[in-house]
């Protein structure tokens, strides 16, 4: 048996999954880091023993404790560096801190590798030998499945899709670089520059109450029923994720991207069509066509799903 | 045994190797595509017969017979797709028709990943679990090596790097795109961009005879004198160069990036130096303070070390 505690900024969830990684059993709660990571770990264990016993399973059949957290987190040592949304954890020993208080063996992942990693094994990448998953939420996360695994690079850095220069002096970043994808397709970026932008007249201010107020639902709303600005707004995200998808596209030749979160909101008319027509545009042909670019399929059970499949590494780095 | 050819638009490179790929014979000759595939194949291996006759090396002791020509290649049927610079090659099954000639097994790899393969086992990559090669002549060729192997993704078609876009609506490409890398730092498009701006009153312009005439070659040397034209050139050169690396960078989080050609020839001042730098500034610490930015070490070798390296992987993937 395996288990799973994914941790966000917001919210704790737990499973019990099977050998395979499938989900068994399940636990979420609000989370709101103390700014003391050892009491939080204090905290989050309790949980895990109590969905343990609720599930009527030994601790002891637990072969790895996998999760996954915000990065950055360092792969080889299994540290959360310095995660912008869990204020007071630096350099905090996760894996080594958790394993200590269940007593079993814990492995790390950033939640972006360990959301592909899920997206590969149980939603939208199965099948593949090669995908890059992207989730455009609050920030533009990335991992990438080359060859059949999870491919982490020196220190487990790989897959900041969202940090590439998309425009060499281009929009500051929340990392504090300019020009990354994700200063013009994240989320928190992209809701700055609509409620910088957005007209009164506009129907995405309307729904929204006013424009300071505006979230990305909200345009994708204000698209669906024609609003100029909406559609406009749509366009330019379509035209930076392309730009994004296309450098990964010849750099990488991936048989699937799978996006999450604001494209999966707003669909295939709104998103998908315009993405992979773009990308078929700026891409050669034989690299598009081999390519799919498709929603995430987890819903849900994405979080469960990604600590599992963080436990699953944990297992494998084990044996290896 | 192992024997190398490497095809290139103008010459053609032979090596005889060790069963690790070390060169122990070799031979070169400039080739004129005749427009006739079979033609050339014929040509070809009455060379790697003469070269095996006079090292004493009986065909049938060859493993495996590793073809690097350029690209496109298709991995998945050993097809030379369309090569710019090889007229009247067009999806030639260049592996079995190699093969058949020779009566050895053959092996196709595109020119840039055999170049990798090369600069990893035996160049400036040595030693790299996740290395990048990227060599900027006439176009900018690119290979990845990543996880102790050549990713090659979707049919071969990986590591395009020199047509990622830099600039959305950028410079025209050779490719039929715009904006691509290659249209910034490949050496056609470069030369091209010299000829159009060069002042007459540059150094660079007195060098080459004419405006029209100028090399990078003669911007190397110009800058190296301190000429305005040429220092303002390298800096928009090494600009680009560290756009790519650093969207290279933050993906793929590798532990060397090898440059060959134009780099290698302007050296250390004028391009590794700046673009160490432009790189440092522009991807994060701790990504940045694990990657090396390092020059090709394999000058003249390269080409058959390259074709034995793809003889190398021929052997490997008969094996699996």
């Amino acid at each position: 048996m395996l288990l799973g505690i994914d941790i966000g900024g917001t919210k704790l969830a737990l499973a019990i999954g099977d050998d395979d990684g499938h989900i068994v059993a399940r636990r979420r709660r609000p989370m709101a880091p103390s700014g003391d990571p050892m009491r939080d770990v204090a905290a989050l264990a309790a949980d895990a023993h109590r969905l343990l016993r609720d599930a009527g399973v030994r601790p002891a059949n637990i072969a790895c404790v996998g999760i996954s957290a915000p990065g950055p987190v360092d792969g080889d040592t299994g540290q959360v560096l310095h995660p912008p949304n869990l204020p007071g954890w630096q350099d905090v020993p996760l894996a080594r801190l958790v394993g200590e208080v269940l007593r079993r063996p814990a492995f790390l992942e950033n939640d972006a590798n360990a959301a592909a990693l899920a997206e590969w094994r149980f939603g939208a990448g199965r099948g593949c030998e090669d995908m890059v998953y992207l989730t455009m939420s609050t920030g533009v996360g990335g991992g990438l499945i080359l060859g059949g695994g999870l491919y982490r690079g020196r220190s487990g850095q790989a897959g900041e899709i969202g940090h590439m220069p998309i425009v060499w002096e281009g929009a500051p970043c929340a990392c504090g670089m300019r020009g990354c994808l994700e200063a013009y397709v994240g989320g928190a970026a992209w809701t700055r520059h609509l409620r910088e932008s957005a007209p009164e007249s506009s129907r995405a201010v309307q729904l929204a109450g006013s424009a300071a107020q505006i979230q990305p639902e909200h345009v994708v709303r204000a698209a669906g029923e024609g609003d100029a600005f909406a559609l406009a707004e749509f366009e330019r995200y379509n035209r930076h994720l392309a730009h994004g998808i296309a450098a990964i596209a010849f750099a990488l030749a991936p048989q699937r991207v799978v996006l999450g979160t604001i494209p999966t909101a707003a669909g295939a008319t709104l998103c998908f069509e315009p993405v992979r027509r773009l990308v078929a545009e700026r891409v050669w042909p034989r690299i598009a066509a081999a390519l799919e670019i498709v929603p995430s399929a987890l819903g849900e059970d994405g979080p469960y799903q990604a600590a599992l499949c963080a436990a699953l590494e944990g297992v494998a780095a084990r044996r290896a």
